[in-house]
């Protein structure tokens, strides 16, 4: 199995259906490294339901800030990180130094010997977003999104539940 | 040729051109299953341009809501459904029943011994939409063309007027 | 090297890297026809540092309307279009003929024996717009897309720094 994955995709492509099966295929223990807050009682149904959904090979880390060093932490197993853009917005929330945690989470990837699935969220391919705020956090996103691409083994993007296998250029 | 295929892709990205194509390769009768709903003028004469465009193989059905039944009904030739994002407002919009309507035309399509062609739109690859009714639509369209991709033959995420064949995962 | 190539993805995909490396492939001197315009001071920094970045290779030809006359103009070794949207953005500012501007561009790309590497965006992947401008942009943006991808000899859909070789269909 390829060490680091990658499944970029919208909103509901089934990025994070395939990225669970994807390290279920793996040997041990599953960590599931969810960057999700709880910020409404909704959010905390849906959050408990996936959850209960994973079954018993899971165990869910919440890691809103803490993303590399949680990825540090996993000895065994896999590590499944659902996802990168939510992680990237609370960076944001708290002004934290998105370039400087881009790269703890780069060497936290080269660092770990476990398998490591990455789910984020493909935002740039809408208009030009009205609010700055909404620019500033899609460039972001399109930046983390190249770095990570950049150094995993294998990137799959999603649409529709099925996917297109990312290739380097000139291949 | 494949039965059933999906042309998933953004606004105007020539996915209707290329589902068009696709059906009139076929022999006999061609169905074409409108649901988009007259709502003014300048789409009247759109609709009607469109159709004229299409030329005398075509017989049009206007099916805002009543898609899986449309399907049903036709008895020969091929069957082009334009398009579902559509469909899914008209349903949203008339506070019907998603999930069993997704269900019915599911049913539909695998009840026909027709060859299907369906467009759908990608809307899920913009940042997260500043109205509730925005989230709520994309997260059901990315629901939608999860199920319909998911039973469908083949699948093509189409750019430019180009396309990609969208794989299952693992392959 | 394939003569014209089109690098189409969503902001910050990493397709203006992807688009310089391929004309850095070609020999002779480099034209960078930028059709960004100067609005403020952070852009006009970010396009001189664009520019320092791009070497000495370069030369920077700014063609915010004027870009088929540009591509004309040139005449030995590479091209680099950098972006489409942006030329068609100023174009709908002043409103040009979009049409006619697309048919130059067409026959500027034809009759240039030199590579050309073109830069677009991909906008039409999220929600409908709220403002019929945004609308009527995103739908331009996918006309100019689908005729110059119907031009070029290789067309990429670029996500996350990595590729996806966009296909005709029937292949």
């Amino acid at each position: 199995m390829t060490r680091t994955t990658l499944f970029l995709g919208g909103a509901r492509s089934g990025k994070s259906r395939l990225a669970q099966q994807t390290a279920e295929a793996c040997a041990g223990p599953l960590a599931y490294l969810a960057t999700a807050e709880c910020r409404d009682g909704e959010m905390e149904d849906r959050i408990a339901r996936h959850r209960a959904d994973r079954g018993e090979r899971w165990r869910t880390v919440e890691c809103p800030l803490a993303l590399p060093a949680a990825i540090a932490s996993v000895e065994t197993g896999a590590v499944l990180v659902d996802c990168l853009t939510l992680w990237l917005s609370n960076l944001m929330l708290g002004e934290h130094d998105i370039a400087g945690a881009t790269e703890d989470l780069l060497d936290a990837i080269a660092g770990s010997p476990l398998p490591i699935v990455i789910v984020s969220n493909e935002v740039g391919m809408g208009i030009v977003p009205d609010h700055p705020l909404g620019r500033t956090f899609r460039d972001a996103a399109g930046r983390l999104n190249q770095a990570v691409a950049g150094q995993v083994n294998a990137s799959y993007f999603v649409a529709a539940g099925l996917v297109l296998p990312l290739q380097r250029f000139p291949g």
